[in-house]
């Protein structure tokens, strides 16, 4: 009989096994760990015993790079033998290696070298065109042809719980001259962010056909914004500081390999996109994704949108295939999120900017608070799941709580 | 008498001191070197036999991080005895120690986690935008009010000397739908980069008067940028495949100690910008820039460009302290570009884009050909130094040849 009991509700079943970083108060050393229901499990301590096989000195690292270096049939091996171990063999595992998730610290899963965003929902293009340019010009004409993406900042991605500081900076609402002000428009985007296993040399693209083998893994990403300074900032460079203050990502890191049952038809491409951005293979993805808010006066949190990361317009693999294509080198770890994933509908928008219509349609929260934009004191939490026939591959949350700006 | 002899028109004397990393043929190691005109110290060996009176153990390491991580007290420290061991005490070195620069091999001095680019010339901002957008629209609004800047990509900054393969991508000069090509409209953007040496904590700005304590040193950069497909591409996030195929810095950081003699005051800021980015030191560098063209028809390179670090609008302090405003954290060895340093006069512009007026007025070599944008086998170079009193502090080359596209 196995320790371990899994509810079928439980994100984290035998067939995901996600990778995270993870210590524990006995040894402090951040660490590779798999979690499996209400457990994580230690695998340098598995890879010490030989449980593997042969030795992967690399689970004894403070971040999964050298992992999602070595490339994905080292991934496929350790991914059967885990399911091995953790299946059939689990009651003759030492009990210090099963560890109950309450006793662990987690951490920032990867070094990320270089971090981009896309901007991949045509449904979150649109709706933010009309506000910022009219209905006429809310796609851009490149939009359809290519997955528009840019670079965003690496070194304020932080892990899911880390409090967010209400930005200050520069915004004119009313046009020129700008004032210095606490943001008052600070918003959340529901986005996924995919992480690069193998990469790529400067020079060398890497075509679509094979995209999907230098893909290690996948987390759930929150792209706080600050609209009033990103309106002032970003023309015509970009998003810039509107942005860079924090991106939070979920710990753990559900692999493709646990992904791929839940492949599904992505959208007709019209107009069909040029040859190294086509695939005959299903790329979207079905995830379901939930965003909850809960204000400081509130016991429980509300859900406030419900979508689907299978709303995407473009795949990961075409972004990753247009990144590449003029010679972009990508590194273990590098992540990408795919932008704001909005569904058709006005309860499956991805922000509050989309939400409520830049403020237009406050959204009434069950304490009888209403909401244009992220108040002090807030929890904005985002949860996600693949749903199996009677299990889920979920990614567990990404949550964080906005704290007042700095005197 | 002195071993090394140091002409008055070397880049490289006492009074540079800066800092890279190398390795030899005998020692193999990348390790962290100073140059002193046409030689290389090994700081590792000095290190090594206690030269500087206690160790230092970061001068092994095949990166300046750890170097640049421990702080302004630190780097004065090892200047002043740098300037000790090498004058006065220079004959007392063991040869080994001074190696030809003809035998050693550059590496990339810096691990850069994060690279941010600045478009802080307002000639340069102007002209482009003139080109876009049309001269009634050439400045944005924001413009004049912060230093307008975007994340630019890490993992394609590469050392002076690499090769730079023609990227392919999506055009569409004549509007969608777009065509895939190789770049027909090739380009290098003339600027200088600064490296942070000690960083600052998620949610804590750095404030403008100690923005310089913050700051290592600085190299020449070329943004070489693909001009037809950042067109294409650039709204509404700003350049992304246009400018992450390669960024090429030179391979000697020079200090801000050694560059302090040659500050001088920035341009009058007209409006005056908000009081974080306000500062009453003089803010300018005077630093004289040259870049030149070689085909593969001619001999010897052609001055095309001349211009000086001293036209920028905005200073490097203002664009940390604006970088950090809304609590961006910046980590040791992130790097920073300036953006194209156009001067005033149409033969001191940055970019080919400017030269040549979009290649209205191509350039004449010669050699007879001419040139709109950079053509396969042209090797583009950036100069610069700073002119003391009967000496230079100079920053070497940052060079570059064009490769054909991939087939």
């Amino acid at each position: 009989m196995n320790l371990i009991q899994v509810h079928p509700d439980s994100d984290f079943p035998i067939q995901n096994l996600p990778y995270g970083i993870f210590s524990t108060q006995a040894n402090p050393d951040p660490r590779v760990g798999t979690r499996l229901g209400d457990f994580v499990i230690d695998l340098a301590l598995l890879d010490n015993e030989s449980l593997f096989g042969k030795q992967y000195a690399f689970f004894a690292d403070s971040s999964l790079n050298r992992f999602m270096s070595a490339g994905r049939e080292t991934w496929r091996d350790i991914r059967q033998q885990l399911t091995r171990l953790l299946g059939e063999e689990q009651a003759s595992l030492k009990k210090e290696a099963l560890i109950p998730v309450s006793e662990v610290q987690m951490h920032l899963p990867v070094n990320i070298g270089d971090y981009t965003d896309f901007y991949a929902s045509r449904e979150h293009a649109t709706n933010v065109g009309i506000m910022f340019r009219g209905r006429e010009n809310a796609l851009m004409p490149n939009w359809l042809h290519l997955p528009v993406g840019y670079h965003g900042r690496a070194s304020s991605v932080v892990l899911s719980g880390t409090d967010v500081i209400r930005p200050r900076g520069q915004a004119a609402p009313k046009g020129p001259p700008p004032e210095f002000v606490a943001s008052r428009s600070l918003d959340f985007e529901l986005e996924m962010g995919f992480f690069i296993g193998s990469g790529n040399e400067l020079g060398d693209p890497i075509p679509i056909a094979n995209a999907h083998e230098h893909i290690f893994g996948m987390v759930l990403l929150n792209d706080w914004s600050a609209r009033d300074i990103q309106a002032w900032e970003y023309q015509p460079l970009g998003p810039f500081l509107a942005k860079n203050f924090a991106t939070s990502i979920s710990p753990w890191v559900v692999t493709m390999d646990a992904l791929e049952p839940f492949r599904v038809a992505g959208p007709n491409q019209d107009p069909a996109p040029l040859s190294y951005l086509r695939s005959d293979s299903a790329s979207g993805l079905d995830i379901t994704l939930e965003v909850s808010l809960q204000s400081a006066r509130m016991d429980s949190p509300q859900v406030i949108s419900r979508s689907n990361m299978k709303h995407l317009y473009w795949s990961i693999e075409q972004m990753l295939a247009h990144h590449t294509i003029t010679g972009c080198n990508m590194r273990p770890g590098d992540l990408c999120g795919t932008g704001t994933i909005s569904g058709p509908t006005e309860d499956s928008y991805g922000s509050l900017l989309e939400l409520t219509w830049r403020g237009e349609k406050p959204i009434q929260l069950s304490s009888g608070e209403e909401r244009k934009f992220l108040q002090d004191g807030d929890v904005l939490t985002m949860k996600g799941y693949c749903q199996g026939d009677g299990y889920r591959v979920g990614f567990g949350e990404v949550t964080g709580k906005i704290l007042p700006a700095l005197k």
